[in-house]
């Protein structure tokens, strides 16, 4: 295939050509220092700008408060999932301390079960009892709670939270995968974000983490030194060597959004993207979105036919006319069509038409 | 500057150039994919071929046996500091485990301490009296020891170990992040070896294990799922979302490896430059190896003039000069020059030049 495809894929999935062009071109020689960004010492003056910089777009784009630490750190959002309770949650004593969970999804449950370990969980809602295609009431925090923790986009079944929850003093803490820099989001309002940057940021193998300077603490021992928001604030995310590569991505990522007109001008593509396919679906006789409304995600839509073996024909033509990656997630089945911050209005407009003929063909 | 520089840096460090300019060719459309190797799915078919393509040329080159699993996972060498042992030496009853650790430098005594958390830890032999400068007899391993840990070459003061020790039945484990494919190493003699990528494979974000299967079990409930090598080894380093685009470029590291010839010729040409290095440093009357002559590393190559205001302006002078990151790490100070696989002749050559230039300027 000559030209690029429309990548539906929940992560890792579309960057912006744009920064993928200025990569390529600054891949032997960056900023003139005669190297690879992916060659450069990450304690070398030639490294430290491009470290901050993305820090300091970060910053800017997401209105970061000045008493929050922005960390990039290694594992993937699954290594938050022990590293919130690990540093949060446990005590010298070896007590036991309240923690709670809503279950929103695949993702939620993990995060949940792995806190499971360090941390008397408490799963105060769920949304199984319907699949997960809605979001549930959030509860009040247990007054004993020493986080409330929520998945704010659900990437495997495509909802999201419409409100942040009122946890009062109760720390809330966000996974935000999926949705980072989608749309505004008031960081004040949290007590830690974390992301896994294969989505809206950069490539995978980055974990993005901000956290409220009051929450780091020095933690038991028996801890992991690498496990330690502790250390990695100290060290500004060079306690060992970062991935530089993939942090210098998502400084070029975060360049490329504010040349596009900021998180606003984003937000309005987002909608208007995820406005077109919603509509289209909820007209349509073949497909249809099985998520309560007012909770569907912008960024994750899910869609079905309700017949597998059409389903498998329409995601195996839509690959064939360069539209890939719309299978669902493997545990859900029927399709999904992740429209990260990087997909052009034209691959949601390309999908539709794919659909519209699709449908054409096959309701009988 | 307009040309590329010669980089000693002692990790990340240079890559091959050809590698770096076929992932600038492949930045936007990788293989008639349409995608960038950054944005592929995980778990797509367009990516199983990469990460299958990077261990299947890591097995060939390293000749790794069957009975051997190769891992590509992330966090560093330092997140392998608590992972050995809270798999290899953890009981469910909580009883500390035996296992000994030979001190050869900052990295060696690093990981003892860490892995002191949660074994019960001998540190054996050292050469911390000589400031690290040699690599000491092994001594025998405690017949209850449940592994073995040496640093096969030490990236901060320029040793390696020149034979492997004989541990029986003791499970052997060597930190090779300096000197991963340098030059052979018998794989069978050890029962895990591990490496960052950021020297001789590719972009820091990628850390490869290497460990006999039947050191792969199922351990403690209270240890992170992320930190276990069962967990990983059952899903093919596919668990969560791997560093994909690190993984693909260990990939051409090693497919340029083949093309130079395998690891015979890389070998050949590390013996040559380092060669070169310590014999002129050898003759020198302005500058010295501080490193016992059995014990010098290929890789990593330390050099003082023993005045430390000399020292920094020959750093300078040399960045100047296009020949990069030459000042020691700071724990040592004085001058290292790093020199990788991917380090050409060419660069120690103009080292050397320059060397020469700047000894005829300040003998006195
Ligand atoms: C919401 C959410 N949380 C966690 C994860 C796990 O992320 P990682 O693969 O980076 O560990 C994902 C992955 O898709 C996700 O979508
Ligand atoms: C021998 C050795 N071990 C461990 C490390 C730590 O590696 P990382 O920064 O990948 O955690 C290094 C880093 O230079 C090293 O040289
Ligand atoms: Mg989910
Ligand atoms: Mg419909
Ligand atoms: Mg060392
Ligand atoms: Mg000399």
């Amino acid at each position: 295939m000559n030209k690029r495809v429309y990548n539906f894929s929940a992560g890792p999935s579309m960057l912006p050509v744009a920064v993928l062009e200025r990569a390529a071109a600054e891949m032997t020689n960056a900023n003139g220092t005669g190297q690879s960004v992916m060659e450069m010492s990450h304690r070398s003056k030639d490294f430290k700008p491009i470290i901050d910089h993305a820090e300091a777009m970060l910053r800017e784009l997401m209105e970061i408060p000045g008493n929050y630490k922005v960390l990039f750190l290694q594992g993937g959002a699954s290594l938050q999932f022990p590293m919130i309770p690990l540093n949060l949650a446990v005590r010298e004593d070896g007590k036991k301390q309240k923690v709670t969970y809503v279950d929103t999804g695949v993702w939620a449950s993990k995060a949940a079960e792995e806190a499971s370990k360090y941390a008397e969980v408490r799963v105060a809602a769920s949304s199984k009892d319907k699949a997960y295609s809605y979001i549930p009431e959030a509860p009040a925090p247990d007054t004993e709670d020493v986080y409330y923790h929520i998945t704010w986009n659900n990437t495997i079944v495509g909802t999201k939270w419409n409100k942040i929850p009122n946890t009062g003093s109760v720390p809330l803490v966000a996974d935000i995968s999926s949705c980072i820099l989608s749309e505004p989001l008031d960081v004040s309002k949290f007590a830690l974000l974390y992301a896994g940057a294969q989505k809206n940021l950069g490539p995978a193998g980055v974990t993005v983490v901000i956290i409220r300077e009051d929450l780091i603490k020095k933690v038991p021992d028996w801890i992991p030194t690498m496990l330690r928001y502790e250390i990695h604030a100290k060290e500004g995310s060079m306690y060992n060597t970062p991935p530089c590569y993939g942090i210098y991505i998502i400084g070029l990522v975060l360049d490329w959004m504010k040349e596009q007109g900021g998180l606003a001008e984003i937000e309005r593509r987002n909608r208007e993207k995820a406005t077109l396919l919603y509509d289209y679906l909820d007209q349509s006789k073949l497909f249809r979105s099985p998520i309560r409304k007012e909770d569907r995600s912008l960024m994750n839509i899910p869609f079905v036919i309700g017949n597998a073996d059409l389903e498998a024909q329409f995601v195996k033509e839509a690959a064939a006319s360069g539209l890939v990656n719309l299978a669902g997630h493997r545990l859900v089945g029927g399709m999904r069509a992740s429209i990260y911050n990087a997909m052009p209005k034209e691959g949601v407009l390309a999908l539709i038409d794919f659909m519209k003929q699709f449908e054409a063909a096959h309701r009988s």
